[in-house]
């Protein structure tokens, strides 16, 4: 009885219901067949990768704009090849739907001497392995397809976490039913009782504040609660800001935005409105050791209210079971009808001018950036110089500020940078990395320019690691790489597709460059050449706090 | 009691023990003060990769013709980027040290929030993923450390596998005493009652015989039976062949050496030898599906006396506590008294003619490679259309021979090559791969000219997955991938080198440049464009199989 609907078409029907469009991938043998079906499809579209591993990057960056992401790659290799950027997603909380094609069940269950296995019959080691960086994993057999497929697209979606998902040839092929219904997925549990008891608790810490503030980080974006977030903060006046891998999630327009917080390396006026509030807010926080500069955060847990995606802290007391979400509108309830005894803040928070310096440094370079920047702009930054440099970045409205700083994979940024315009071509995407970064991931810029993308790219060239010459061994050369011809690159890795490619030495071409840009349709890419030692203020005392914890033995 | 000799150092001291030089890998924050030790030691040198898993590659390539390869990689993103390389090492039984540089030991204990790590404050997940790809490992303590070096290297010697070995910044520190003894390796179990049944029993079984061939395979040359083998077939007359994966075990100008077997897709004449000897000696041979034409060997186990590492099988009869070389030497033995019972085989091999066809096709291509080909090369081979035209080739006396036919990982072989060339310098290099598996690891190219390397560079640009258009979708667009300048690439990837580079599409083109760069001493990296549906018989036949064994549901 074939109805010509397969488990692979039904595999991509429920991904476009949880609002994937694109899957991205290598395409191997054990993934030909589906590959046929994605071809097919009417609206999933197939992003050919130049290897997994940026595959897994690009997919991530996906996530990081769009309800999910999908990454295809083949049984072994190709799956371990992109095993630490689907890492990534699990450490940073973004779903990502990892499809492997794997052989036809009877061969893996013969035990058969395969290529793309370990030799030993035995087919498991690779789910054994994805267990560790995913929440859920199934192998899909005929019969299970459908319980499976729905049971691992619920999980991603309400964890926001990578799922693993083998998919044996034969499988693929097999005939299903048309499913009727929408997916189903689990909602955050609620305790009304729960809840209650939390505002009330909530209330009476907070009715006996004077200085409240608000810190909010990655998971308040995971978890759907920035919309929530922001329309509190536009009924109350609350001094806020972000960590750096949250950051965006707020916006950093509002007059009481008050900079990025970093532990001992913030601003002095952020140290003091975080750390002297009587009562902190904190909204998704996690204090990471690189975005605290080695958790120096002066923060009292009994000051804190501590909102996280599944229960709410008031010093040491939990309330389980109540959704973020919840948290932040009970909590913006509370601050709403307290306000009026609070503390008015006063903040004086200025734009940096464009500097004045006539050599092109880290101070010079992001006080431009600083004036490029456009409203819905979003900005991807590697680990290393081009993120701490961005931290201090004051974002237009609307802008998406996207960094990996927990999970920390350098070459990240890049192929990163290629899934989120996959995601949102419309919006203006400006990707941050250094030349260490790049040449780990640097094929994806034929896989941008092969499909007629118009990033900005600005390579800083420092001529190696920078962010690990600051933190050990700054003459060594283990710190250098080879050196590239940069410009060059463009035109090497896509044949007959046109870009602007510049590289700037001095401050005067950089204006040139930036005015000429501004409104640029092609990839464009500018290498910045910037001195080796130089490094952001905020990069400077991360590294040296990285460096003491290291070696204080 | 600072004696100013440390844990790092002893590691050190011991990989050179070993007759490792280099060490591979990409720096991190928490292997930063190890690189201080390796840039400081007198033997062991450093050699910097693009990304973690060009360097994995490089590191198999250099243990395929020393005795062992050493990577260096940091926590979490390094060693999960690195994993696909030594799973590959595992499944083929390569012997690589992976040092992975981990956080210092007290923030593991107490479960800080770091950077690289999954925020769960659980730094095991790694080692878990690590032990399906691995044959041993330890996370090192000052006090186990050194038992902990010497049990790692004597399990990745003597199992010829990878080992992981976590290295905490604290204990690379940690004074130690300086070792005086050799390393002792474990000796392979060998039963001398176990050998005497064996060696009674493969007389009965050969003396019967009339026609008695072997086959050889990766094994082989795996656990160091590469001579004993050539001794042997130096003083008996037997009809041999190797599978694809142990192409270069055998000397392939020996008279008696009958070309490549692969099942049904051999030659005819290599077939009968193969499949109707009376008796078969079959040594370190695995019948990996893509090399036997899907397991269409017609070889009946009745008729097999098959040598492994550690044991030997007689029919259906097994021998354990054997070591591959005693087995070896012993059928040396059995043969020189016996063969004169024998069948002298007849065998007429003739190298194939510089094909005459003026079309640059595959078989034309090959027909020069093989004029080309000089005593004592290193040719690598990747996945795809190189490794399976390259089976027909007939080796050189001394050649060695590399390519990843079982795990077959594509874009294996330019990393590969790296790390054979920096072992054997004073070998020539040659490389063929295609435009396909280029694209996964080009990056190492700019390491091989920073290092002023000399390979000899064949990019097979037949636009595309060549390998998969046959298996499945030949004109699907999953198949194409991004087209690149190839020829641009050495000098975009490699500021002030010096490369040669051409780009071929005429047979009379190709002449030129063969005899142009015969005696090279730089960087040749030569474009051959060739049709993208064309392919070498060989893997018409493979992939014809694999396709009917991936939709026979």
């Amino acid at each position: 009885m074939s109805n010509n609907y397969k488990v692979a078409d039904y595999l991509l029907d429920r991904l476009v219901q949880v609002g994937i469009r694109h899957l991205f991938g290598v395409p191997g043998d054990f993934n030909l067949h589906f590959l046929d079906h994605v071809i097919s499809h009417p609206v999933i579209q197939w992003m050919g990768c130049a290897n997994e591993l940026n595959a897994a990057y690009a997919a991530d960056g996906y996530a990081r704009v769009m309800p999910a992401a999908a990454l295809l790659t083949t049984v072994g290799v190709g799956e371990l090849s992109a095993i630490n950027g689907t890492a990534g997603s699990f450490a940073e909380y973004l779903p990502v739907i990892h499809i492997v094609g794997t052989p036809v069940l009877r061969s893996q269950k013969a035990g058969e001497l395969l290529h793309h296995s370990l030799g030993d019959g035995d087919f498991s080691h690779f789910s054994r392995m994805a267990k560790e960086v995913s929440c859920a994993q199934a192998s899909l057999t005929a019969e299970n397809a459908v319980a499976e497929i729905d049971r691992l697209l619920a999980a991603a979606l309400s964890q926001r976490r990578p799922v693993y998902l083998q998919l044996p040839i034969d499988v693929g092929e097999s005939d299903v039913v048309r499913h009727s219904g929408a997916l189903v997925l689990p909602q955050a549990i609620l305790s009304p009782t729960s809840l209650q008891a939390f505002i009330e608790a909530a209330r009476e810490k907070l009715q006996s504040a004077h200085r409240v503030a608000l810190l909010a980080d990655f998971l308040a974006d995971r978890f759907g609660a920035r919309s929530s977030l922001n329309h509190w903060l536009s009924e109350v006046d609350l001094p806020h800001s972000t960590l750096l891998l949250g950051k965006g999630v707020l916006d950093e327009t509002h007059p009481l935005f008050i900079g990025t917080y970093a532990g001992v390396a913030s601003d002095a006026s952020v140290k003091e409105y975080i750390e002297n509030a009587d009562v902190l807010i904190t909204v998704g926080v996690w204090f990471v050791d690189t975005i605290t500069a080695g958790f120096s955060q002066h923060i009292t847990q009994d000051n804190c209210i501590d909102v996280q995606p599944e229960q709410v802290r008031i010093g040491r007391k939990v309330f389980s079971q109540i959704p973020m979400v919840a948290a932040v509108n009970a909590l913006h309830g509370l601050c709403k009808t307290l306000q009026t005894e609070w503390q008015q803040p006063v903040i004086t928070r200025h734009t940096p001018e464009i500097s004045k310096d006539n050599m092109l440094n880290q101070q010079v370079f992001w006080s431009h950036i600083q004036h490029f920047l456009r409203p819905d702009d979003i900005v991807v930054t590697d680990q290393g110089t081009s993120c701490f440099g961005a931290a201090m970045l004051n974002l237009p409205s609307g802008c998406t500020f996207i960094t990996q700083s927990l999970w920390g994979s350098i070459g990240f940024s890049l192929p990163a940078a290629y899934g989120a315009q996959v995601a949102q071509p419309q919006r203006r995407l400006i990707l941050l990395v250094g030349d260490g970064a790049a040449q780990l991931t640097i094929q994806e810029l034929g896989s941008m320019l092969r499909d007629g993308l118009n990033p900005i790219i600005f390579l800083l060239n420092n001529q190696g690691y920078t962010v690990e010459r600051a933190i050990h061994g700054p003459q060594q050369r283990y710190n250098d790489i080879a050196a590239w011809n940069w410009t060059q690159l463009p035109q090497a890795l896509a044949a007959g597709k046109e870009s602007f490619t510049r590289r700037v030495t001095e401050v005067e071409q950089l204006q040139q460059v930036l005015a000429q840009i501004e409104n640029t349709q092609q990839l464009t890419f500018i290498e910045v050449v910037l001195p080796p030692m130089d490094m952001p203020e905020l990069l400077k005392s991360v590294t040296k706090s990285i460096e003491a914890r290291n070696t204080t033995i």
